[in-house]
């Protein structure tokens, strides 16, 4: 072979090759929608934490686009955008999704149920994941773990609850599974805009309400009216949610794929470690400048009426869906077996000294 | 230009992007000391994850090859390893190397410190990262948290212990700080390598020792012999270490570095979700094969004792150097905040109900 011809032959196939190198340095844009607004703390750090790591980790390979609730105007239509393909990928609740499959509310919190510890437990290494993959993959769609806030508070009271006849015509802010738990006590359950709690508390629409905990609590300024700081039960390890289009998954190379997840599961494992950090620099925020917030717990006689009412409510959607009922013996039957490891570590450690 | 021109250019041009393309995509190998010997459970699985995440990531540009102990004959050489450049990471225990720096210590866990959520979020979000940098940086070296095994127990006593008195003369396995303070009450602490720790137990050479939790435990037939298992104190959090050259770690291109990071990140938490899931199952597993098991918790007769000596030590150790009085400090003050914390979410939960 002439020095000419070896040459252009080397060009040749640099060039093919070249095309090839090419092809997979293209830029994918994914755009994803969140429930949050614009600059919420925590939750939505997550999600820029998440987007940030794939922009790196790919080489700016894929970019993710996210769109807050300002922008698409619809915080619970997350499901929608992305299982129609609008959107790739959302970061929402799962919790959020029970009016279109009820069996998706049991991948974020159930009232009584395991700590964040615990839960991640059963999502990476009990099984969790994998029953998580059968309710969501039958709507196209990829659930994976998006965040915790840790043990969420019971709320803010403006009288202290002492009996379960307190909650006897209780008006109270708190949605969801709780909300019904104590409409079987009594309470008149409500729901009203974040917007529009503050005034709705001060001017006695409302007698009580729950948001999250200490540090997205104290921004809300609910500690100036309502004293009355109660631990939590409802919402043990409220875990938000990446939801992804299986088909826009299935497009990316297998580099990409894994980037996704990594930095989807190291953001939301951080948020657990951000919400503690941040709960406990706002706990003690309130306890120098707020000294009349007056933290409580619950008494036995309420916890134990409150548990039995949350034991009911989830036998009766056992009996109307087999595949509920396979979700909820699975988590009760992990968390009878995880809660005694945790009480001979963490809680017998927290208590012996 | 004339056609032949044209894709004679065309081809020169993507010949030398595609050799900047081809030196993009060249495989940089990485060897990887750890501590521990080849299959060992749960610890070297969080170094086999991270390499094959960061293999699957990296699209097989970056791979790291691990060496266990039974390569390289040297389990407490890891830290000269990476700071020699032999190996350019490592996994072991910041804790060993104390004898070099004593300051190294406080980065794995302290006896009476934070449980493994209070230490992510020091690590990540309370200022710890920077206080590691601030130690490992004087020696080339970057160190990131490994995995957490999650609230070791207190270990395996052939007798009850009830009181401060018990410890007297008792011969234990019982390594590093929590043995100098077990020595302050009596005790006749001893070093035993962990194959010989079983038959040490059953001849009487040892009264007691203390290894991880069930799930290291269960494998080693303790309970067979030293049926007291009791609670812990001296390692709430042991955080595994992952150890890099940082000169090794600056010649990877900004990409494979975030990929390192994030591999290592999300695989360390793993660790503990794989920790608390496997501890759950074997603790499960004991009370169900081995019922004469009996698991205690010290008294806090005993509980106060061995806090005030691990106080007494650290300000000892506070004394003589100023960065370790730094450390300690740090860790001090937020323990303080965060466990208040602590107390009013996962605790009060656990204890009211």
């Amino acid at each position: 072979m002439g020095i000419f011809k070896f040459i252009f032959t080397l060009m040749l196939a640099t060039f093919l090759t070249g095309n090839l190198n090419a092809s997979d340095k293209k830029v994918i844009t994914w755009k994803l929608a969140q429930t949050w607004g614009t600059g919420m703390p925590i939750f939505g750090e997550a999600v820029t934490n998440m987007a940030e790591r794939v922009k790196k980790m790919s080489n700016g390979r894929l970019i993710i686009k996210i769109d807050s609730k300002n922008k698409h105007k619809a915080p619970f239509g997350i499901f929608d955008f992305v299982k129609s393909g609008r959107y790739q990928m959302g970061h929402s609740a799962s919790y959020y999704w029970k009016g279109k499959d009820m069996k998706t509310m049991f991948f974020t919190t159930v009232p009584f149920g395991m700590i964040a510890t615990e839960q991640y437990a059963w999502f990476y290494y009990g099984g969790g994941m994998e029953l998580s993959k059968e309710v969501y993959g039958k709507h196209g769609l990829m659930s994976f773990p998006g965040g915790n806030t840790g043990n969420q508070m019971g709320g803010w009271f403006k009288k202290e609850m002492n009996t379960v006849e307190d909650f006897k015509g209780l008006k109270m802010r708190i949605p969801g599974f709780a909300g019904e738990v104590l409409s079987k006590l009594g309470a008149s359950v409500v729901n009203i805009a974040p917007g529009e709690l503050y005034t709705a508390l001060d001017r006695g629409t409302i007698d009580a309400l729950e948001w999250v905990g200490p540090a997205l609590d104290l921004k809300m300024g609910f500690h100036k009216i309502a004293p009355y700081y109660y631990t939590g039960w409802h919402e043990p390890a409220t875990e938000l949610q990446f939801l992804i289009n299986e088909k826009a998954f299935n497009k990316l190379p297998a580099d990409l794929q894994e980037i996704v997840k990594e930095a989807m599961k190291s953001s939301a494992y951080d948020m657990l470690s951000q919400s503690i950090n941040d709960n406990a620099v706002s706990l003690a925020n309130i306890k120098k400048d707020y000294p009349n917030v007056q933290i409580k717990t619950f008494s036995k006689d309420i916890m134990t009426r409150i548990n039995a009412e949350t034991d009911t409510l989830l036998n009766e959607m056992s009996a109307k869906d087999p595949m509920a009922k396979k979700i909820i013996d699975h988590q009760r039957a992990y968390l009878k077996m995880v809660r005694q490891w945790t009480n001979i570590s963490d809680f017998a450690y927290l208590k012996s000294y």
